[in-house]
């Protein structure tokens, strides 16, 4: 006995944020909550896998703050407020050093955002993270990827590509070579591909003004496609528009090459919204309060697929997304 | 792009129980869902590793059946009645024969219960199953494992023990070896172990009549021990009136060694629960009426721990529990 069932007290159970809507929490065959009334519940589920999305040996304050971001940014993408969160980890062994890193950054994490460990299980295994989040939104307000009409506008939340340029850190694949390039900057790059932020505050203050949302997991070119396709319309996109951090342009060798990494980089946890013209002016200024930057990258059009446009010019990239079946093995 | 995706459409999201408190499903950042008003919510997480839980090689109808009936038996332990679940599973590679058995078994059994599957992830890695189901209960009534009270006394359901028999002909630890054994006895205890059916109606009718109940997945004395920890009592068991199938009296050489199966047996799904004198009457009848036999297997007492006896005297067995960190390596 006691093994897997002391380790998860230890770790998990005993020191959380303690919310009053969860009656039941680790401990007993399930946990309970209770909503509140007029509420409707949005529920997301994120694997991450050692060797697949992670390296087996990456720092474990990382990992947990990565895979609660991942998760609390498809949260954001509804606008949903983060409630609960239930942890599946599955190791190869009980190290109770990283446990105690990975435990520690979790708790800071969620502590963060209000969102409490319900429960999980501990299984051995190959390593891997699978985070189950739910959130609470007023019934009917829920932001999809179906909303888009003809004429509203396309905006991002923060920077993009630098997440793909940080992911060339860690696999050492760096254009160029590591040592053509200042290891202060790919230190910035790498963190910041572990470190991006769920735009959850950026998500809530969208609810009645966007008219649809994605977060960018997949890279923007592949997540806005999402959008029009649920919403059986097409995007022109104005890629001198796209909103790139000095180190990213630093990075990349010519122009070109950081727009493809921003239309691209996956993992960026950026919020990808579409606007109403009526809408425009609200958003610029609650977003500007809270001090999340925010970009018009382009409009909505009739039609499907995405048009990419440089200095009025219409382009012929051809562009890949992130697929761990297919690309990125 | 596309594989992943195409992946869970395919085989996930378009043939599916639709429920009328599923907004929204499959295929956006979040799926959206609304509780019944007065209601709470259980939910559960479990994870399957291949290796550690599962042979890599196993029927994959089984082990849908399997992963569902381990979860749905923790909303069972609580008398919740099952709404939703989110399903995130890792293969090595794109197996369509394989995801085709499996989502085949997976939705039919989700239908049977009125489960909807309302998201998940699809990932790259060495193979497990992780679920997050979701049930709906009355506010207030949930059976949790704190209830016990000295003088209760203490049920189980079905039969114990087959599901351990079922283990040794997978892992070919047969005892006295497979030769020794009626291969048509060793077919029926296999299909035991995979086949358990969670005691969903069961719980449902202890609702408002038993004082504590936990499912047993680690066990009989293992999981015991946690209501008995929870509630602060004690229990005194018979084992002789342990229910034991006559399958698994064939299979074991002695009776003490199928009590001690019945005691230790993993992911057993059926029921351990603590009634109270006053409600004995209503649960037999209520019980028989929807054809669950439960047997009547000692009291909770006061102190700590379990007291095994036999015959009217104690028994000095050393048991253990199923742990995947210790035991079972």
């Amino acid at each position: 006995m006691a093994g897997e069932f002391d380790l998860i007290e230890q770790f998990f159970s005993k020191r959380q944020t303690s919310r009053k809507d969860v009656l039941l929490s680790i401990g007993d065959d399930c946990a309970l909550v209770k909503p509140p009334e007029f509420s409707q519940i949005a529920v997301s589920t994120d694997t991450m896998v050692a060797g697949t999305h992670f390296l087996a040996d990456a720092d474990p304050a990382w990992l947990a703050r990565k895979a609660l971001s991942s998760n609390l940014s498809d949260l954001a993408a509804m606008g949903a407020v983060p409630a609960w969160v239930s942890l599946a980890l599955t190791l190869p062994e009980m190290d109770t050093e990283w446990l105690k890193a990975f435990s520690d950054a979790f708790h800071q994490f969620a502590d963060y955002y209000d969102i409490q460990l319900i429960g999980g299980d501990t299984t051995k295994g190959p390593m891997s993270i699978t985070l189950t989040v739910q959130g609470l939104l007023p019934e009917g307000k829920a932001l999809t990827r179906r909303g888009a009409s003809v004429g509203d506008w396309i905006y991002v939340t923060g920077n993009l590509g630098d997440a793909k340029a940080g992911l060339d850190v860690i696999l050492n694949t760096v254009h160029g070579g590591v040592a053509s390039q200042p290891s202060a900057l790919l230190k910035v790059l790498e963190k910041r591909h572990f470190e991006s932020t769920p735009r959850i505050y950026a998500g809530q203050q969208l609810l009645n003004r966007a008219s649809a949302a994605i977060d960018i997991s997949d890279g923007l070119y592949a997540d806005l496609s999402h959008i029009l396709s649920h919403s059986s319309v097409s995007a022109r996109l104005d890629v001198d528009a796209l909103p790139l951090s000095a180190e990213l342009q630093e990075y990349c060798s010519d122009p070109q090459q950081a727009q493809q990494y921003a239309l691209t980089s996956g993992e960026e946890y950026e919020l990808c919204f579409i606007v109403p013209e009526l809408h425009r002016g609200s958003i610029e200024i609650e977003l500007a309060n809270i001090g999340t930057h925010i970009t018009c990258i382009g409009q909505i059009q009739s039609g499907s697929g995405i048009v990419l446009h440089a200095s009025g010019e219409p382009l012929n990239w051809t562009l890949s997304g992130f697929d761990h079946f297919n690309n990125n093995d």
